[in-house]
């Protein structure tokens, strides 16, 4: 099946409606470039004032261009913008690129009349990119459905990169700096407004377009959750790497985005959930950005986190050494018996791992191939990085060094090997084109290896795991917020592990309960009208005898009743005391765009000072759960601090996955769940209290 | 007084030992690059098998050369190298860079031939710089004591730049990166097995000599602190900013540093430590490296935090406030008054800050100009950075865009402003001769603001406060390992607080420290035999009645004597109980390079888990140590969490401070001293328990 944005970023057909004869002006730009890139198909320009544009038959109205053009370019004022559209619909026009500016950004007549134009776009099925938008263009198409000057600043070849911007400005910067990186793309598209077409649906379409191997994208915000997840996950299903920019992280950055953009910003915590749970790398700098990208062209993605470093100068092997824990990759020791045979080849050469192989290489050359291969040949790295400085660009050893890892490659073609060096771009070429990414920062070079091994995981990783499936007796989403006893029931059936526990209304019964738990029990007052029990002396803790028990019932209920006379009593619950785990804290916030989200994070400072809790989008699986357990910073408490046991993950990951579904099934009824605290017992785990809120009673 | 390097890298005069005929080889190439540079002094070949060498008359022996030389290169054998420094020495040659290589990096003959190196510098006074390194040059002498091919990618005039390097390679590489940035280098060192000069040497010459005003140093590892830090001290008097790069931060990088060099790595907290004492900014890649110093190079210095950002891009104003945010600076909002000002220029702007002057300032791009004059006249910032993207670039904006920006220099030419904006050289350039640093990424523009802040800050505060003077009565340091109590008395001894309390031998006594105390106390066993009194029921808490705590001590003394029959028992400890406050940790650490170095953090899961610990070297003033408690990443915890007062941070101040100068009084005595806990309460702060360790006795 065709994909929708076909027309619209690979025209057969193009009208510029608002065509000038002027190649400089808005409306000339693109006409010209596509004179001057040899444009194959149709091009119709639109003016009622001209018999010809820039040497081509013009057209009065779109109403006079040959039916079922692809794309139509609108570079007319904003006050006839919307009617132009609308004729373009009725021409069967397929789709159109709006440069047109004074819409949402400008005012709420402008925002008015962006509706309109979304209603266009969903009544006529043409694809709308825009308003306010610098437009679209595909390289090697000679299609250039833009007014940017961008263009201009082509060096490369067509690549496999495909750029998404919803800034202007800052996509035609990412294309410059980029092909000064010697980033290939092909496809450029900035969707402005975004009255249709957004960001996720460009991002959608290069997942599905074999041309785009490696998708670049930029935005301040995302509207349409499921879109989004639908393209990130055709990305990742593709194995095609997607490296996102999302900007206004702090609170100073989202204002600033909001004064910006009609865009509704997710809070930056759930884009962070978003882009770890489907493989996304998050670029914090354009340099990082376009490095990343650079990187991922070759399209290569090491197999695991095992990473060798081969360095002429053993400074820069402890850089790279530091670089590689810093990105969480494996600095292995070389084999034993590598390591002596490397001594033999280069006496005074490190060779644990950073292998330095010393100016040494610098009289000898091949010592380097003998190095390497041995090091491919006898252990059993992943991924290599080479140093070389200057050494390739040195008159005395540059033909050296071409060979050597031509050889190299030869014999190795399918090792992910990147090079650090420094020199000119016709000194760096051929080892590009022995498919070896080459950096000068040593440091940076690591951090590349380092994105395309998570993209490597990310890819082999594959779909994530189904999230678990809940029992036929969950418990309906509250209508009311409930808290302690009853928020606990429904934990409980969705298989969420509580403290053994019951409401009682009167001694006797307490003290029933206590032997049925078999040990020392906190007792609690339990009213919605007293919140904060603590505070009235309503809970009580370790009672452990008939008599304990008994008078603790009655002490409770005579201090809630002296509080607040008027207080509805429930009763007293019962609970067993939990003693020994690790708290956590448990947690369900709900999106205004992606839904529910679930919250993990330890208790106490952790998460008081801290901060210290991770994301995700409900629902997910188990795995999934894992590795949000291992993203927290205090992670080694559920090591097991100072002699104290380990935790049970599973049982930590399982509540975890078993909220999220739940939270999804009631997206539409549940505000907030907060569990707190989670202890995590070495066997176990149990929620100790708990809070759920449905929508509108906060 | 001339500075002991000067011979050395600006020679009147130069021998080189070792010379050939061949300008590519080793002894040959300094030859030749100096004749191509002109160099103006005596130059002054060696070598017994000819007559004369590139056109120079040769010399036999450095014994034939005239007296006096400045500097010689050493580029002879390593077996016949210490003779021909010895005949140097002879001979009254005042310095010699030495390029022959196999001493303490080779093995161990080598490093006793290196030690002789270091014997023949101490004695004569003759400056020696390697061996194992790859020279120095001075462009604008041109002076080439080097066999690197870097001096060959010079770019650009001669800066004040100085390049110092332990690392021969790392140094060529750095300096080849920073000509393609446009750093204006003219000093560069390398420094190689330092068997004499060092690269805090090199530094301490760099902050007296006025041509070089940035200081580029990298280093694996240093040993001789008195040197290092009486180098950062010049250097930061000078108001010379010092930009390091320091290798070896973790495990896998340090133990490849220590493979490579016959350095002693002191351990990366310290340097930490020293970076921070110091004002120095360390830089983590080769790119931030050189980014730093191509900022500094203009030499203007913000003088407070808060940041004006002015962009083309809302976009990329969002990004821009997300990094000010990130690297500590302040995105102030314009004063209303301003806002509303701007609103009234351009429309659709965003003016709280970021200012966002939109497209619109490609139509007209005087508007511009207004916005920054305006911003510039009516708010208070420290400094300015304009996002351009390729405006400047254009030719429709190019001549618009450096007229504006050459009328607002000319208007402020002390406001310190960057650009961001993305062009070729020709581009770039006018921006820089207006002293506007520029820079394409605009994240990274702000990390250099944030740099240069960071500078202003350290020039303004100037030499740190005096380290607290100690009392008379402070007791010496112990002979042996000293706990609680007999720690206590130290630590009360030299002004830090502790907890009240006395030792006491009968229940009589006890009940009269009670008495005193006037509260609830903490009984704990006395005896240098019982380490973990706890596991023996040692410790008794809040006991607050004559017959508690008469009772408590014979407890105490029974439950000793049974627990260890043998134990020797000194008494029982009376203390009052300390309520609330926050824990915290103090501690000294002596490391073998620096000394002591004091450490404090955060008691709990703080120093246990998150390792959230920062160091000072000792000693220090209260200023410094409030730096510290800044620093660390629980800091809001001493704000007061969930309804706490806020700590008294002068207390703690107080007391790291004052511990810090007894432990630089006590360097050569004490290894470790530990104050865990040592609690900061709203008003004061109490020691609870302390350890103090003599050298010797871990």
């Amino acid at each position: 099946m065709t994909h929708p944005l076909e027309p619209m970023l690979r025209p057969q057909s193009v009208a510029i409606i608002g065509a000038s004869n002027t190649p400089s002006r808005i409306g000339g730009r693109p006409i010209n470039a596509m004179k001057n890139a040899g444009y194959k198909g149709e091009i119709y320009p639109v003016n009622p004032n001209y018999e010809t544009i820039q040497g081509l038959p013009a057209y009065a109205s779109i109403k006079d261009v040959p039916k079922g053009v692809d794309c139509a370019i609108i570079a007319v004022a904003a006050n006839v913008a919307v009617q132009t559209l609308r004729d373009c619909a009725d021409q069967g026009v397929k789709s159109a690129v709006m440069f047109t500016s004074g819409f949402a950004e400008q005012s709420d007549d402008g925002a008015r009349a962006q509706r309109e134009i979304t209603d266009i776009a969903k009544e006529s099925g043409m694809k709308i990119i825009g308003p306010n938008c610098l437009g679209v263009f595909n390289i090697s198409a000679g299609w250039y459905g833009t007014f940017s000057n961008a263009p201009a600043a082509s060096l490369l070849p067509p690549g496999p990169i495909g750029i998404v911007s919803q800034s202007g400005a800052y996509g035609a910067h990412v294309f410059t700096v980029s092909q000064l990186r010697g980033v290939g793309s092909n496809y450029w598209v900035t969707t402005g407004n975004e009255s249709d077409v957004d960001v996720a649906e460009v991002i959608e379409y290069y997942a599905q377009n074999p041309e785009v191997k490696v998708i670049l994208a930029y935005a301040e915000g995302m509207k349409n959750a499921d879109r989004v997840c639908r393209a990130l996950e055709m990305a990742r299903d593709a194995e095609k790497p997607v490296i996102f920019m999302k900007v206004g992280k702090t609170d100073a950055g989202a204002a600033a985005a909001a004064s910006h953009t009609a865009s509704l910003a997710g809070a930056d915590a759930v884009y962070d959930a978003l882009f770890k749970q489907y493989g996304v790398y998050r670029a914090e700098t354009t340099e990082e950005f376009v490095d990343i990208a650079y990187a991922c062209q070759f399209g290569k993605y090491p197999k695991g986190r095992k990473i060798d470093l081969q360095t002429i100068s053993g400074g820069v092997g402890v850089q790279m050494a530091d670089a590689s824990v810093k990105y969480g990759l494996d600095v292995a020791p070389l084999p034993m018996a590598t390591q002596k045979k490397l001594k033999e080849l280069i006496p005074f050469a490190g060779v644990n791992n950073p292998v330095d192989f010393t100016a040494q290489a610098l009289n000898d050359p091949k010592l380097m191939e003998a190095n390497i291969e041995m090091t491919i040949e006898e252990a059993d790295f992943d991924s290599h990085i080479v140093y070389v400085a200057g050494v390739p660009a040195s008159p005395f050893t540059r033909d050296a060094c071409r060979e050597i890892f031509s050889n190299i490659r030869k014999k190795y073609p399918d090792e992910v090997m990147m090079m650090s060096l420094i020199g000119p771009q016709d000194i760096v070429e051929p080892f590009e084109k022995l498919n070896m990414p080459c950096f000068e920062d040593p440091s940076l070079t690591v951090r590349a290896m380092a994105a395309l091994t998570h993209f490597g995981e990310v890819f082999a990783r594959g779909r994530p795991d189904s999230p678990p499936k809940l029992s036929a007796d969950v418990l309906p989403a509250p209508t009311e917020p409930i808290a302690e006893h009853e928020a606990k029931k429904v934990l409980k059936s969705i298989g969420v592990p509580v403290t053994r526990e019951e409401l009682v209304q009167s001694a006797e019964d307490a003290v029933k309960v206590w032997h049925g738990i078999g040990g020392a029990v906190v007792m609690k007052i339990a009213s919605p009208d007293i919140l904060h029990k603590t505070e009235i002396g309503g809970v009580l803790l370790k009672l452990n005898s008939e008599k304990e028990v008994a008078e603790g019932y009655e002490t409770l209920i005579e201090r809630a009743k002296k509080a607040k006379p008027d207080a509805k009593i429930e009763g007293v619950i019962v609970a067993e005391m939990v003693s020994g785990g690790v708290e956590t804290v448990m947690g369900v916030v709900c999106d205004p765009v992606f839904g529910p989200a679930v919250m993990f994070g330890l208790g106490g400072v952790f998460v008081e000072v801290l901060k210290d809790v991770t994301f995700r989008l409900a629902p997910f699986g188990v795995d999934e759960a894992h590795r949000m357990i291992d993203e927290i910073q205090g992670r080694a408490m559920l090591d097991g601090v100072r002699g104290a046991p380990p935790s049970d993950l599973n049982a930590l990951a399982e509540a975890l996955s078993r909220l999220s579904v739940y939270a999804a099934d009631n997206a539409d009824k549940i505000e907030t769940i907060d569990v707190n605290p989670f202890i995590v017992l070495p066997e176990g785990a149990v929620a100790v209290d708990a809070l759920i809120v449905p929508k509108g009673k906060v």
